[in-house]
C-alpha cells in the first residue's frame, strides 16, 4: 500500500489506544488514553454526538429528517448509524442525541458553509469529522483547485472557529482513507498521503481524537481484498462501514 | 415485543456489563464484569477464538476454507466476520486465531454430531455459541419433534462435554433472537421465549459469558424497524450483524 508506506502499520494503529509510540500521528488526547481510569469518558450519560463528513459519513440519510437525532433514517446507512446504533442500544443509551449531518460530496469549505446550522447550533458535546477525500478527488477530476494546503487551512479555520463557539466539545478528527481498487489508482499518491498527514497534524495542534482509518484499512487487507471494504475504493461495503464503526467505537470511547 | 414481556429490557442489557442486577439472566460470569481491572481479559494475544452455531453464524461462509483462520472467506458475511475483522485489526490482532464453523440449519444435536471435528480439535481458549432458533423454527415446521426440554437437555450435555475436555476455555452464550416480522409470527411465543430462557439458564450454571442479542434487538427496534435488523425475522441484515458483532465484542472484551 503506497498509502502507507512510510508508516510502521502495527505501531501506528496501537497509537490509538496506549501511549508510548513516538510521531506525526501521536496527538494529545491520546497519551491520555493510557490513562484511562482517572480521565472522563467522552461519551456519557447526556452525550449529544454529532457526525460530519461527506458521502461516507452522509450514507443516503434522509437529509429531511436530519433534525430527528436517533432514528435510522436521520442516521443513513454507514459507519455512523452503525456506531450510533451500538451506542443507542448499549449502557445509557437512551439517554444519548446523536445526529448525522454529512452531505455528499463535500469538501471542507462547504462545511464551513453550513457550518452555523449544522453543527455549532446542535452544541454537540462529541463532534467527529472525516473529511478529505473529496478535496482530493475533485481535484484530480479537474472539477477544483484546492490543494493540500487549502485543505490544512480551511480546516484549521473550522476547527478555530468551533473551539471558539463550543470550548468544552470533544473533537474527534477521522483519517481521510482509501483502498486501492475501484476509483482509487496510482495518480492518487503520493498526493493524498499529504491529506492523510494534513488531518494528523490538525488532530495534533488540535489535541483532538484521532481515529485511524488508513491504518485499519492497510489492516484490514489482510485478511479480505480491497473491493471487500470499499467497491470503488472511497465508499465503504456494509462491511467496512461495519469495521469503521467498530474502530470508532474502540478509539473515542477508550479515549 | 411479546419475546420480552417479562423482562426490564434496559436492566437487562446493562447486566451484562455491570453487577448488581439480579434475575435469571444474570450468570457468573457477568458479576465478576465490575471487578475488571483485576480480571484477565478473556481474549489476550495468541488466543484462538471460535464461532459456532447455524446460518447467522454460517452467513455464507466457504466450507472447503474452514480449516484457514482469519481470512473473509473462511468467516462469511455475518456477525462473526464483522467481530473477528475488528479483532484482527485492533490491538494485537495479528496475535489472534478465529475460526468459523457455524452450519445453516443445525439445532444443537448437529453440533454435537461433528463437535469433536469443528470444534474440540481446534482447542479454542474462546468458543462462542449461538444455537436454538431452528429448534423451534424446524418444530413449527413440522420437520422436528424436539421440544425445549430436547433443546436444553442436548444443550448442557455438549457445554458438559466441552468442559470435559476443554477445562479452560471461556464459554460464550449468545441469546437466540427473532425479530417481529417476515418468518416470525405469533406461533412463535410464548414458546421461543421459553428456549431463550433454557439458553439463559445454562449461561447460569456454566457461568459462560451471555451475550444479549434479544434485548439488544428489543432496543434497536426503537431506532429501526424489525425489517432493517432482519428482513425475515431471523437472518440479520448487515446492519443486524454488525449491531450483533459490535455487542458481542463489548460483552466478551468486558467479560
Amino acid at each position: 500500500m503506497g498509502s502507507s508506506a512510510n508508516v510502521p502499520r502495527r505501531s501506528f494503529l496501537q497509537s490509538t489506544v496506549a501511549a508510548g509510540a513516538a510521531g506525526l500521528f501521536l496527538t494529545g488526547k491520546e497519551s491520555t488514553a493510557a490513562e484511562k481510569s482517572s480521565a472522563t469518558p467522552a461519551i456519557q450519560p447526556g452525550t449529544t454526538i454529532l457526525f460530519q463528513g461527506d458521502s461516507i459519513t452522509d450514507a443516503g440519510r434522509k437529509k429531511d429528517q436530519g433534525d430527528t437525532p436517533n432514528k435510522q433514517p436521520g442516521l443513513g446507512n454507514g459507519y455512523a448509524w452503525m456506531a450510533a446504533s451500538s451506542l443507542l442500544t448499549g449502557p445509557d443509551g437512551s439517554s444519548l442525541t446523536i445526529y448525522n449531518r454529512g452531505i455528499s460530496g463535500n469538501k471542507v469549505h462547504q462545511l464551513a458553509d453550513r457550518w452555523d446550522q449544522d453543527c455549532l447550533v446542535l452544541k454537540p458535546n462529541v463532534l467527529s469529522i472525516l473529511i478529505g477525500v473529496n478535496d482530493i478527488w475533485h481535484r484530480l477530476n479537474g472539477k477544483y483547485d484546492g490543494t493540500v494546503k487549502t485543505y490544512e487551512d480551511d480546516y484549521r479555520a473550522l476547527l478555530q472557529r468551533t473551539k471558539e463557539a463550543l470550548p468544552d466539545v470533544t473533537l474527534v478528527i477521522c483519517e481521510p482513507f482509501v483502498l486501492r481498487c475501484g476509483a482509487v489508482n496510482d495518480k492518487w499518491f503520493p498526493e493524498f498521503d499529504k491529506f492523510r498527514a494534513s488531518a494528523a497534524k490538525l488532530a495534533k495542534e488540535f489535541e483532538t481524537v484521532w481515529v485511524p482509518f488508513q491504518s485499519m484499512f492497510d489492516e484490514a487487507v489482510q485478511y479480505a481484498p480491497p473491493e471487500h471494504w470499499a467497491g470503488d475504493g472511497v465508499h465503504p461495503s456494509p462491511f467496512g462501514a461495519s469495521l469503521m464503526a467498530s474502530t470508532w467505537l474502540r478509539t473515542v470511547q477508550n479515549a
